[in-house]
Formats: structure tokens, sequence, C-alpha cells
């Protein structure tokens, strides 16, 4: 078969807000080969996403991430990979390549998958899919007393691990991040899994982040989350010196498979977070998953928007027995849940697993999306190269 | 006085070829503040871009560029940095953010430049500017014959250091890539100053590109340049620890200054190559320079398009009398030589000095741009985002 169309689907909540919710807004893609279609999703700006498919190609290394796609003969993991490095060296001096790409290659996956009435993780290598212990992904209260009643909610809704991230922390006194450090683990009672993302809110200052380390210690969280910008090794690594019981965990940001690889070698974390719909998808996660083996560090997914992003993210590591605990959205806004027909549920005793069921074993509620599509237009000398396609 | 419009003229040439000539389109980006204008140039994907500045906000950390700019203060130096760390880190999510702000802040400073009556060397606290030595950049040719061609008139021109890229080299066997590299001294004669660029090639094969180190020595080549994908920071240290006599030299896919300053501390270049129009502009590159100073590393520019992008190019180094090698695109599309009134010109020594006038001391030449001009229109939900507007 040959690659027969792609098409993005810009999807919004009504409103927008400033907080760091990555689930308000998405950019879903479908793929259509041989009379069969794949999803996948982009964890990324829906409008530039698209742009950086149809634009016009500046030279022969910036051309759009489509002119890599299109048409392209797929058969087989191989061709993924192919088209995977065209984009790679076509679009070398097009930044945004790296998010659109991504989208693309979760849903020829999927389209793969379903071709072959196998799952993803089937097609990636793994015989069997382990059981993955989710966390409850939430931000941190505005104030400790609400971190603490989070805490507590998220573990009378059966979370055995939770984490805690963004909002006020990092961003005034230490005692101010002690007071909520120490709330989250009194919420989550001594045997929760408590774990803490900051959201880079320190740069690349490691005397900051490591004034929270005693708090972090206290608390036993397990881990310190994205502490520094995703490109600052240098800082990661100096800090992971100094931090022998609280690893740091990060990857999220990485766009290619050499900056997970670097934060892992010279940042030294001891949890690699990767967001299949950054790193150019499922095929470069499950480099980085095989690289963390090899290197004695956990993998795990990032995700916090669509359980169809949750399947694909899952999928890298869905063999992976030791690698365990798992990102799972725990509030994520309407148009997240809405996206989907059917989840990835917790079982009675809290953990879930990847579907078993072909490609990415999720189905997409195109009816329910009608009202959360955004018209976009794109012309270039008068040609209109993008338009919003129905929902059909 | 406080930005009141940030305009975007993307320019192309009629035909567009894969050549990997960055000359063939533009992004050019105009400040106002305070009655003044200041001008920039993204090196980046003008559609993505542009897409980049108006985009809808996805959450708090994925907001467009233009949110971190519009109606901001603006009284000198330090606004620009604030400004900075704004679109650093509420865009963090929006991958392209820093091709765009790339062309903004160098607007920025030619702003500021000209409000102050100061070259923009001078606002980054050099006393002198320093004559630099162009090399003439130029691709290879399809055989060796025209490589050799090549060099001789670019000699002929009076350029005493030539830089020969990309084309068929690393693309066939060891041999071709010899004959080449020998061709490309012959041409130049046995005094000039040789430099190779292979364009990432060799992605991570650190074989592959030491295959080609015998060569490059007998040919007396000062750097090999780009032999890796631009994030291969394992593959640039390992290859550099093979090759004493040939630096390595890359940077120009930098798109922050931590990914420059890892190509030094891990990748071991021996020359780092920044373009002010993707490392997020001027003030990012002055710290790469320091940096470089630093480490005993010697700082060049990257440079293939307009003069007004070359003068952007050599400010962070201009001060620099040891750092003394600048790019300069020998053979660019005609819209690159049309975007400016004024040029940079080579002196009788075939030397090159940037602009003593206030900002980046380009004039832009809006009636010549006309021809070049393409429209764009973004809609989303209706709402126009992006019209090119007109070049008055």
């Amino acid at each position: 078969m040959k690659i027969d169309a792609v098409d993005f689907f810009y999807l919004a909540m009504p409103e927008i807000t400033t907080e760091a919710d990555g689930s308000q807004d998405a950019l879903l893609v479908r793929v259509s080969a041989g009379g069969h279609v794949g999803w996948g999703e982009c964890e990324a700006s829906p409008l530039v996403s698209i742009a950086a498919f149809v634009c016009p190609m500046s030279h022969g290394v910036c051309r759009p991430v489509g002119a890599s796609v299109l048409g392209q003969a797929f058969e087989g993991p191989a061709d993924i990979a192919r088209m995977a490095a065209l984009v790679e060296y076509d679009s070398m001096d097009l930044l945004q390549a790296a998010h659109t790409w991504s989208g693309v290659e979760m849903a020829l996956w999927d389209l793969l998958g379903k071709v072959r009435g196998e799952p993803v993780w089937k097609l990636l290598g793994y015989r069997r899919a382990e059981k993955k212990t989710p966390y409850a992904s939430q931000l941190f209260g505005d104030t400790p007393q609400e971190t603490l009643d989070l805490g507590r909610a998220a573990r009378a809704k059966g979370f055995a691990a939770v984490k805690f991230g963004w909002g006020p922390v990092g961003r005034g006194a230490v005692e101010i991040d002690r007071d909520h450090i120490l709330a989250a683990r009194e919420g989550l009672g001594p045997d929760g899994i408590l774990l803490v993302d900051v959201g880079q809110i320190f740069g690349e200052d490691v005397e900051a982040a490591a004034a929270r380390l005693p708090a972090l210690e206290a608390a036993g969280a397990v881990w310190l989350e994205e502490p520094f910008h995703a490109s600052a090794l240098e800082a990661y690594g100096a800090l992971a010196r100094r931090s022998p019981k609280v690893k740091l965990a990060g990857g999220e940001g990485a766009h290619n498979v050499f900056m997970a690889r670097q934060l892992i070698d010279y940042g030294q974390v001891g949890f690699v977070q990767i967001d299949c719909g950054r790193i150019g998808g499922i095929g470069p996660a499950k480099k980085i998953a095989d690289y963390a083996v090899a290197k004695g560090v956990t993998y795990v997914n990032h995700t916090f928007t669509s359980h169809l992003a949750l399947s694909a993210s899952i999928q890298p590591f869905a063999g992976l027995a030791h690698h365990r605990i798992c990102e799972y959205p725990v509030a994520p806004k309407q148009l997240a849940i809405d996206l989907t027909r059917n989840h990835i549920t917790r079982d009675a005793d809290g953990e879930i697993l990847v579907p078993d069921a072909p490609g990415l074993g999720i189905d997409i509620d195109l009816a329910a999306l009608r009202t959360y599509l955004v018209d976009v237009e794109i012309k270039v000398r008068g040609e209109r190269l993008f338009a919003t396609p129905d929902l059909v």
C-alpha cells in the first residue's frame, strides 16, 4: 500500500487557560493507506504543527513533513523508519518537524497494527504486555492544605502513586515548597509513592534546586522531575551527583533520541520520561526504552492528554515488567476524555494494561469531536495549503 | 517605549529547488516601538515561524511567541533578556518558538541601536570591531573537476579561505570524497584555508566519518563541519578524539545556548558555529562567544542568507580579534542580495568589517522586495490571525 492521505484535526476546549494542562487542546492525526486508517496525536501546538506539514519547501533540508510522507510506500516497520529518516534529514532545519511527525508516526503504527491484526507492542517485538502502576498526575494545590486534600483524594480513588507538579512550587521561598511537599506526603499517607514535578522552574540554577532536596528526602519522594530546562544537561548531572536518594526524572522535552540518551548519559537521570507525541513517535521511544534497560535507568511514559496518546505512550515499554510506573492523566479536560470511545481503565488492583487489540486499540469518537473541532485555513500565494477536513 | 507591532514578511525566489541553499527564501521581521523600527531575519521556515508567533495558546507553557513580545516595555538590553526568558519558559512546549524569536530578537537589537545611535556590537560591550577574514561558503561541485574549478574561482575572487559543503560528499565511496577534497585543495592552492562541510550526512556513524579523515588531513583541511546530526554529541566527541589535526566544527543547529555549550563540552568541537537566526538571536550568541573564549574554542558565525543576517551574525564576536574567520555567503540567490540596500563588502585585503553604524547598520530595500513577497493568510475559527502586511 501507499500513504494516500494525512488529515489533521485541531481540537480545543472552548476556553484555554494559562494553567500547565496540556489536555486543553489536541492535534489528532489520521493517516489513510490502502483503505485502512490509523490515528495518532501530536503533543504540540496544533496550528504550528499543521503548518510544518503543509509549508512550502525553503530548501533541500527545510522541506515540509508532508514531503517525506505523502505517497510513500508503506508495508511494515522498516517503512516507518525510512520515513522517519527522511523527515530527520530533509526537514533538519524545520524545528517543528519532530512534533508534527510524532503524531503521524503514531498513526502509522496504529494503521499497521490494524492491517496485521496485532497490537503495536507485538509489532515492536514484545511477547506480552505487562501491567503498569498508573500514577495520578495532577498539579499542586494553590495552598499546602489544597495539596494535602488532593493527595488524600487521589489515594481515595485508589492510586498507589501520585505526582504533584507545577503550581506555586519553585516560585517562592524554599519553606513554601517544603510545606507543599510535606503536605503531599501527608495526603498520600506513609506508603504512597510520591513524585514531584517542578516544570523546569529552576532554569539551570543547581543551587536553587538543591535547596529543595532536604524536603524531598524528608518526604521520601521517589523522583524530582524537570528541575531544569529540557536541554540543561550539565545542571541535571550536577544535581544528580548531589542527590543520591531522590532520583531525577526528565525527558518529556526530548524531540529526538539523542536528547533523551544524553539526559541519561550526561544528565544522569534515574527515570527517563518520553512523550511519543514529541520525540518522533513510537519508534524512537522504543529505542530509548531499550537504551534505558541497557543503562539501568527506568523508562516512564509522559502523557497528559487523551487515551489515544496514553496507549501510544505505553507501547514502547509495554513488555518491560520492571519498568512499572506509568503516567496516567487523572483529571484531563473533557475533550481528552471525549476524544476516544474506549479508555484504559484501572483494574481492581488499581493497575492498567495496554489494549490487547489491533494497532493502538483505541477507537476515536468522531461524532463527539464535532463540538471541539477548530476550523483552520492556511493560504499561501492564494493557494489553500490547508483547510480543516470534515470529521467523517 | 513599548513594542507596538511585529510584522513578518515572507520572501521567496520564484522557484525553490532542493539544493541545500538557505538563501532561496527569507523571513524578514520588523519590530516597531516608540516610533522606531528594527529589522531581523529568521533562518527558518517562514510559514511555520509566522504560525508560531500568532498561534492560539495551547496551555500555560505552550503560548505563541507574540504573547511574550507584543506590548512589552522596551528600554534596553535587559528587556530583551526578559522577553527571551518569557519566550523560553512560556513557549517551552512550542518547538518552533526559538526560530521565530530569533528574528524578533535581532530586530530588537537593531531598533535599540538606532534609538541610541550605536552599533549593536557596542551595546554588547565591545569597544571596537575587528576585521574578519571571510570565507567563501559554497557547495561542492558535482564532479571533482567542478570542485577544483570552484576552488580556483573563489581564490581568483580574492578569498583566502573557502568552504566546500554538501553536494555528493558523504553519499558514496570514500574515494569519491577523497577526490573532491583533494581537488578542493588543488583549486585553492597550497596556502588557501580549506574548510569542509558535510551537512550531517553521517548521522551518528563515527566510522563512516572517520574514514574521511585521512583525505582531510592530506588536504590540510582546517575543519570538518557537521559530520553528524546536530544533537549527536556522543558521535562528535568520539570523532574529535580520533582527529587531532582536523578540528570538528558545528553548532548551526543549536536552538538554545545549552545545545551550543554542550557541543563544546561533550562534542569537543574546535569551532562553534552559531546562527543568530536560530539560537534565539544575538544575546544567546554573545553568551556562546564568551563561552568559546573561556573554553579555548573558536567562535564562527553561520550565515548563508542576506547581509542583514550577516551583520547580525558578526555582532556577537565583532570584538574578538582572535576569532577571525567568518562565514560569508559568496553566491546567494538574488533575493538575499536585493533584500538590503547596502552590503558588507571586502576591502583591498579581502577582509570585512561589521558596519560602524547604528543598530545592525543595514538598510532594507522595501521597494526591491515587492517582487519576492509571498502572500500568506492564516485563519483560525474564521478569525484572520495573520495576513501579509504591505511593504511600506
